[in-house]
């Protein structure tokens, strides 16, 4: 048993932590005005990127703080799912950081799938500029008329037609579908209406200029446009693309969305443990450096027992997600099913709670722009819905579990 | 005992349910885009009110439905604070609602200390305008520097300079500060640095146009400016006023508060479970329509838990509001205290919870302007920061609660 | 809208509350330590009554204190549901204080059930002795072999042939069965299997010493036999009694149960609500009493903040219960549905949070005889299970709930 | 990174489950009626040994599944902490179970008192027959008088005289004083009233033969005296020891006491998680086998969540323990602070929450002895209170979170 962080992974940790000291974190709320200036109506065909952030995208490359996310040592920096989970946890304090080091959501996930299941076409094509942050992607999976949380209901529809894909629905939250470099979509949709339930759909990439392809609209997260990148809704409309924009193949969407889940939900869980630390440390700090009743008001009341019990939450989270990470790396993705599904549950959660506390510390501050507590409400919020809600991966634990008992497995 | 509402208030009920049902419940999502677009980057200057708003407002007045929450019957309509309860609730429903009827915080705790605390001239000049809707006004009492939930922490000051009150400090969250309307502000500051604790500040009504008043931007909350009414920061820089304007006497500051707070916090709790009732009836709605895993949603797993939770959560916080607003009218505000901070803890961290469980149950709709959830979640996270902290409303009930043992009571 | 109690109400409340201060809590200790060593091995055949609490029974009776919960002006005091439930609440601060008023289940329930269903002969053979203290009964309705969860579930039989009833079955948590002075059961049983499922069981009087009758055990809860009172197990083997044993008719055991069960429900969780403001008393008192780090303890941490939210769960769970009373009174059972459930589940969770606050406040005098804690924690455990777990009743309440809106009602 | 255990902690803990399945599980319900038959009105001198368990210890023994908690390898099986904690929680199973192989509270922190700080002497005469099993001994730390919390408070004394220690004082939850081979306490008390706050106070070795010692009663725990073990309330009225029985040095008893607790607190926490698991299988299992409204109970309501949840809380309360024993085995004692006072408040908690649903999916049989629950739910409550309650142990692990920024340490 060894709880420590590999050298290699450390050592990142240090530099990552040095940039984000030094150069991120002194420009966060500047950015964040900037970003929030850009065109608050959701105008995204407005939106622009800030060349302060692409700056740091530039150093952080020539650093080789770049695609630490991927495992491979040629194309990422050849870092395990956790020994890249530390980095993501660092990255996880400022909400656009990701991006600086490209390690951010849909394209993480969408370089992982082009990586494990692109043909080398679409490699060549895509996941090449994907690495490169010279373009931006977009993954189109939920939608607004049915329950996503049961993926199956996905109406949306890939059909074979000839040496073509036609595709055809409306997706909704997809996010970054409002960045000025979002230039192509993994779309999943319906294919193959009687095979077995989770061989019907397929992937399928789809460029954002495709005749048919209508952005309709940026979604609000708690009022926030999260601009450049937004959480768009989107129509196809009798698109068409060459069969060899199909990923895999035919049926192969939930086999792919499998693979593609799990390394993401570490990212996603590692970066809310992140911003959970962040908010512990402001709430602190909030705690020590404001007086009432004659006493800094951190020593008031419960204040005290509720610091313990995030820094306890917050240390268990993280110690759940490192051993989910380290089952995917041993033991793979199939064998971590229970502990992917947990860390879904408990992480955000975990994080909702974390920053409730520290808002609270922080009174009228907490809520406004001057701080990025707001917006972390808003992440650890949407996380509990995204990507299958609590109840969802709740079910998923649970049916392990009893599952264990119906083989007459003893506990 | 007796738990039902007068006859009296249950006809004001009938009517203002038909109202909110026919005549803004239709206009609710146009009303708030419309808002939302006013100007979505804090620039409260260029805020305008809506023709839309303001005709309901006219036809509220017409109809009577009007000044519901003022206790006077020739002012307002007569109504005690407990019959006035049930007419808030309903107003709760929709975010934007209490101004068409002119029972709208903070000018209705305006209005109230005008009415109970204001000099004749006082009231000709701000309650008439105030009562017929004609003008807005503001409540400045939180300061940016310090811990405002110790309210004796207090650094702005109204100094008596001949027949002058002389006004500098700093303020924020002041509601309403935005509103084009917006003509006059109750201003708290410290008068008497060396009375007793609670005998040294003072309330002054400062109109906002006055030389040295300077607002310095809108604030967020949770990414919403909630245009057109706002959360302002404003200075007082040297602003000068006639010792007339001084409300009752100097150093009545914290008297004043108090009997403006007890009817307030009725009022602030009955709108959050009308909330409330609104967030479980989409909940159930929504339950009911979408369909996961072959049933409806509302079915799965612990959904008809949560429910069952709501309903209960609601109506413990109704009952317990109700009661403090019995309280009031039978026994005053000084022998309501337990009760008004117990509301002032339960009820908005009520609405929180059930308001989470709606979003839920909607998915990606949920935090999105397509619901009022999301402005329903910043309602609730607001309110128990705002009037005083959750800890110190927990704290004042405890120490009434240990008093009684103190004294050799009984239980 | 009246949150006071009615005078006579009040009236026997002062009575009550002195008879409690000056006569039962000061032998509660000795009481409880003569109880529990009466026979520890759970062999209820030497059980025997305390002279001192027939005593207090007899004093209690002399002065009117007696079969309070009778709504019947001869046989009881007259008062209503909500009249009553202060006076419940009452007698909860002590365990066995109940009985000393003829107050305590089953016995209320039962007395109830023959008030309401029984013929005159069972009223003169049964409910006159109950009424005048001279015997207890017994419910056996809950079965070691099915969920009793579900009711329906049940599979004792009661078979009408010829002019007797013949009762076969098992129960067990039928409480008050190790009684010395247990003399009659009412029982449970189906006796028309091809009936609506409600309309199926139907209930007898059975005396407990009629051939067939075995009792095969008390057991424990929480390590507790609770004598001289026992929670039993019983089996009943052809048990004969006369058809004129049978209440109201064949197939209307449901139809009895909902009658009994609303009064009942006011009943236990008024009693759990006094055993609540017992437990808060007790712990600010260990509070004030005890130093640690130069404090007393109740000033430390988060404590007055968890003493404040026992303060508003109990006025909360109260106010709920009196709503439901009022709701009996006023509209009857079957109207009051919702409420009855609510507080089913809402108060013992309530009971259980308070006395857990308590006890974390005394340390390990709190979970040892030294104090009532601990059996208060039991009680609130079973009432959890007791009558319909909290999930039945959170079930309930959200079909009537979700009923609203299949109806096409709006909220 | 490696979550695995070691090869030699995984060959004990095939032995030990196999010995606990084969052996200790099938005896579990009569060994636990046997003990509470021995009499259960706390008459400690009358109770015994179970020749079944001595059998087993004999057994257990002769396997080499003895002394696994002692990190030694001539005296113990010379395991890590961390590799015995997974042995841990396979002994908690079973609440008897841990004696079985001499690794059971409070003898294992004795032992390893008197392996780190024992004299030659004091080993031999102590040491070696509690590592044979032979004997049993107690610690005794709280007091009935004063707020135990702070321990700090301790008013029993222990003065040099001469060559010998004189010992007064009352103390309570002495755990196992009721055993009739308990033989020894180690008795903490003040000696150095004068010197820094935790240099005042000394361990001394006091034979429970020793003229003055005088036990008082055996205690209850929720409604159990735990025999054979049993908590005791004991006095010490001018006890004279001889100068060796001085563990250390006068002024070393909380310098002892830390390192005492650190690996005493794994040991709790993973029994406490074994127990948990047991809750957990038996909740399952009882779910899958009782039907309700047409379904397995498992498959009702919210149960399947509570399942995840519990499988959730479950798992990282182990990885937090585990993390915790680490650190211990590679930082020492001192350097993980934090994480055994988090461990000692998660830990508990989450058995508590467990059990709790355990019993909800039990009805009746969860609370009564038919089951281990009860038991579980008694161990969990205790565990919040004893060896310091979650508010201290949250109070420290605040004050080093804080302690971090004081510092001006980064977060």
């Amino acid at each position: 048993m060894d709880f420590s962080n590999s050298e290699r992974s450390n050592d990142y940790l240090a530099q990552l932590n040095q940039f984000m000291n030094e150069k991120v974190l002194p420009v966060e709320q500047s950015v964040l005005a900037a970003n929030r200036a850009l065109n608050p109506t959701g105008n995204w065909q407005e939106w622009r990127t800030l060349d302060e952030v692409e700056q740091l995208k530039k150093d952080a490359k020539a650093q080789g703080l770049w695609n630490l996310f991927l495992p491979d040592a040629q194309l990422g920096q050849g870092l395990t799912c956790s020994e890249y989970a530390p980095l993501a946890e660092a990255t996880g304090k400022v909400i656009f950081a990701p991006e600086i080091f490209n390690c951010n959501a849909p394209d993480t996930g969408n370089m992982e799938v082009l990586y494990h299941f692109g043909s080398d076409a679409q490699k060549q094509q895509w996941l090449k500029p994907l690495l490169a942050g010279d373009i931006r992607s977009v993954f189109c999976m939920t939608e607004p008329e049915v329950a996503s949380s049961d993926a199956t209901n996905m109406e949306a529809t890939i059909a074979a037609d000839g040496d073509e894909l036609v595709i055809n629905g409306r997706k909704w939250w997809s996010t970054g579908l409002g960045h000025p470099n979002a230039k192509v979509a993994i779309v999943m949709g319906l294919s193959k209406p009687d095979a077995a339930k989770h061989e019907r759909h397929s992937m399928a990439l789809v460029p954002l200029d495709a005749p048919g392809v209508s952005i309709k609209r940026m979604l609000t997260a708690y009022g926030e446009y999260d601009a450049p990148y937004g959480h768009g809704e989107v129509t196809f409309t009798n698109v068409r693309v060459p069969t060899e924009n199909l990923i895999w193949d035919l049926g192969k969407g939930f086999a792919i969305a499998q693979g593609r889940l799990g390394p993401g939900r570490i990212h996603h869980c590692m970066r809310a443990i992140g911003a959970a630390e962040r908010a512990l440390a402001m709430a602190i700090q909030r705690g020590l450096s404001r007086q009432a009743f004659g006493k800094p008001i951190i020593q008031l009341g419960g204040n005290t027992e509720r610091i313990a019990q995030a820094r306890i939450q917050i240390d268990q989270a993280r110690l759940l997600t490192l051993n989910a990470a380290w089952k995917i790396d041993n033991f793979g993705v199939k064998n971590a099913m229970t502990e992917i599904s947990a860390i879904k549950v408990a992480v955000p959660n975990m994080l909702q709670d974390v920053v409730d506390m520290a808002i609270q510390m922080h009174g009228g501050a907490g809520v406004s722009d001057d701080t990025p507590l707001a917006s972390f409400t808003a992440m650890a919020r949407i996380l509990r819905i995204a990507d299958g809600p609590d109840e969802v991966h709740r079910h998923m634990v649970s049916r392990l579990e009893i599952a264990k008992h119906l083989k007459g497995k003893a506990s």
